[in-house]
């Protein structure tokens, strides 16, 4: 494993787009964004604009994997960890002004997450209602379609479930002529989360765990927060593990996004702070589940069945060849690696120097809360000529790894399963 | 505990009607209502025709529990320790050409069950696009109002949720401008499904096993059943659990009607053997969740939490007034004793007798897969007068326990909530 940081990219075949706007000025429009994967995706839509297909090209086929949206956090200390310090501080009048109101409304907060760790939030509800409601307002032809036939499925995750819930709700308000089958079962969670294995699992364990605490170290600055909550600096170094409690606080502050009854804290950290702690987990997760040189360029690759199941199951309702959709619902771990699977846009960069990755690839680009990949069948209404396929990553068009048609976002159906499954073929030897 | 059979009855101040066809009458014209908890909803439809309301009166408010829909079985060992007796037969020679037939079509059906236990089929799927196709369809006043406002619940358990999705598709299909709230969390399981606890838990604790498993083994007779899979009677005495592989077998048999590709093996059973199946668990569903004195008459407060929480949303929605609805999807072990518990036509039969029993207490009659109570409430549309309510179960209309108006089936709601306040306060003393 490469423990030095270096400006040498791994450009493996792909083009990478530098990004205009820096991170650091995104996040300073809108620090909601320092959120990764909490972050509202309703806090970050596009303009909805698409490119026209071209003359002659009606939508027929919708495939789509979506993560839930907005929720609790998850660990059964989420909210204790950070409660705990403060508690403690505060018995012994270590805490400021700032430090009481803070760790008052913790506790306000902290009632409404009993029995709730994970639940899908109603700011989650509704994203899913907002995306459910546009995919049949941008894809009228294949969703007002009457009877069109809806195959939606979700991993055994309760959220993502309830995320599917929203959307179906919204497909059949649009066309209650729809024939929408729902399936949740253990017996499909090998292709909608599919546990890790072989070389994904050996890359996985194998990973610089030290380079990223590093990088996380290296940016994490918890002096000014401790000043904003503790009256007592000699105690704080004493009783305090102070990045700790940063990296928590921010955790359940930037989290606060996913609640219409939260509390906006974003106040305890600097423009900067979030920027930094941002940084810290896009590398974290790219290292995990981008096409990251630093696990060997694998761990895209742990979404295998999925993509194998979206190429099958697209042989079929191609073939069949009338108005059908396929819905599937999962998480951010499974969203993630697959855009980069896909070369979706800039997501399939393969990145080597930590300080340099958020040029090119940012995480809340790509999963958001609710964030999906869409693709979108069309096919020539004579009955003549290719099929074209369109992705869109969180309701944006992106480009795709293949050659384009003379339309921009329009590629060739056959052209793009090639790619795709000779690069199946190729980890799978 | 009562160890004696007796034909005393203790009728607690209810009415209790004895149904004219026998339980043995209905199993003949329809044997898969031997099922018990497994009966297929839609293989026992009613005629749907509906007392009118009073004139002047309008439905405002919809109130429901419902079980999920059809599913596989749940046990790790359901198919298993069918199979096993029957391959150690076959490969000893002793299986009959039907013995191996039924062997050949289990290990076929077997092959569905990997990773499915428990999982709501298109059987189960079905019957809930039919609830709440229905629902809308009977009650327009609320659930056709634009914008009505509907509150969705469910266990945390995937197949309640996903009748719970069926059921939501159908509502929104039929009023696009409605707003469904959908809801699934721990915290919500303390009453959708209430644990045990005290005299519930007591009584249950207490119950006398000894004589539920004398009935069952009365009743069991698996002489013929063996002489139709077996060619050898020494070999089956020696070598076959008799008793316990007729129940196990039964019990897959008569759930096939909860598959579409199931196999129809009710030939291996006679009418009367399906009728003695069907009796025991009438019996033994009835001592732990009815209102039954062998366990002291209090196993139907199991659902105490989830009565009083339908008593306290009404209290809410009839103050508000206006179209609503609130639906709760759970299982069958809280929509029986609620039944009971709310006195629902003769659900809350108090019997001693076993041999009595069906005369007055049929299960097949509460609790199908996706049965449902339905309370409806209805309104005086000049504004003056009492509030009414309607009780459905199974969209069958059912008397309440209190005095009805001059329209059969409809209730005044203070009277019913007075009733039913009163019977919790009695028993939380």
């Amino acid at each position: 494993m490469k423990k030095l940081f270096s400006v040498v990219m791994l450009l493996v075949g792909m083009t990478v787009t530098i990004v205009a706007q820096t991170a650091r000025d995104d996040i300073k429009a809108n620090p909601w964004l320092a959120g990764s994967n909490y972050v509202d995706y309703d806090r970050q839509l596009p303009d909805f604009k698409y490119t026209a297909a071209p003359a002659g090209y009606t939508p027929f086929y919708f495939t789509h994997y979506g993560r839930h949206g907005s929720r609790w956090l998850i660990a059964e200390d989420s909210y204790e960890r950070v409660l705990a310090p403060l508690r403690r501080a505060n018995q012994q009048g270590k805490l400021t002004a700032t430090g009481q109101k803070t760790l008052q409304q913790l506790e306000e907060f902290n009632k409404t997450t009993d029995k709730r760790l994970g639940d899908l939030t109603t700011v989650g509800e509704r994203q899913h209602h907002g995306i459910g409601k546009r995919i049949a307002q941008h894809f009228p032809e294949i969703f007002k379609s009457p009877g069109v036939a809806i195959d939606a499925r979700s991993t055994v995750v309760t959220r993502c479930v309830l995320s599917m819930v929203a959307e179906c709700e919204e497909l059949m308000a649009a066309n209650p002529t729809a024939r929408i089958h729902n399936d949740v079962s253990e017996s499909l969670q090998y292709y909608l989360n599919q546990p890790r294995s072989g070389k994904v699992k050996e890359a996985r364990e194998n990973m610089d765990r030290k380079a990223v605490q590093e990088f996380s170290d290296k940016n994490t600055h918890p002096e000014h927060l401790m000043m904003l909550l503790f009256n007592d600096p000699r105690w704080v170094n004493d009783s305090i593990q102070q990045k700790k409690l940063m990296r928590n606080l921010f955790e359940v502050v930037i989290n606060m996004q996913s609640h219409d009854d939260g509390y906006d804290m974003l106040h305890l950290f600097t423009n900067e702070e979030l920027y930094d702690q941002w940084r810290i987990d896009n590398v974290s997760w790219y290292v995990r589940y981008g096409n990251a040189p630093q696990t060997g360029n694998v761990m895209a690759f742990s979404q295998y069945n999925l993509l194998k199941n979206i190429i099958e199951t697209a042989d079929t309702c191609v073939t069949i060849g009338k108005p059908q959709a396929t819905m599937r619902f999962g998480h951010e771990v499974c969203v993630m690696p697959l855009a980069c699977l896909m070369e979706l846009g800039n997501c399939g960069a393969s990145i080597l120097d930590f300080e340099q990755l958020e040029k090119y690839w940012r995480n809340y680009k790509i999963f958001p809360m609710g964030c999906n990949i869409q693709l979108i069948f069309y096919k020539p209404k004579s009955g003549e000529g290719d099929i074209l396929v369109k992705a869109l990553l969180n309701e944006r068009e992106v480009t795709l790894p293949v050659a384009s048609t003379s339309t921009p976002y329009y590629y060739k159906w056959a052209d793009l399963r090639k790619y795709w499954s000779d690069k199946l073929a190729k980890f799978a030897q």
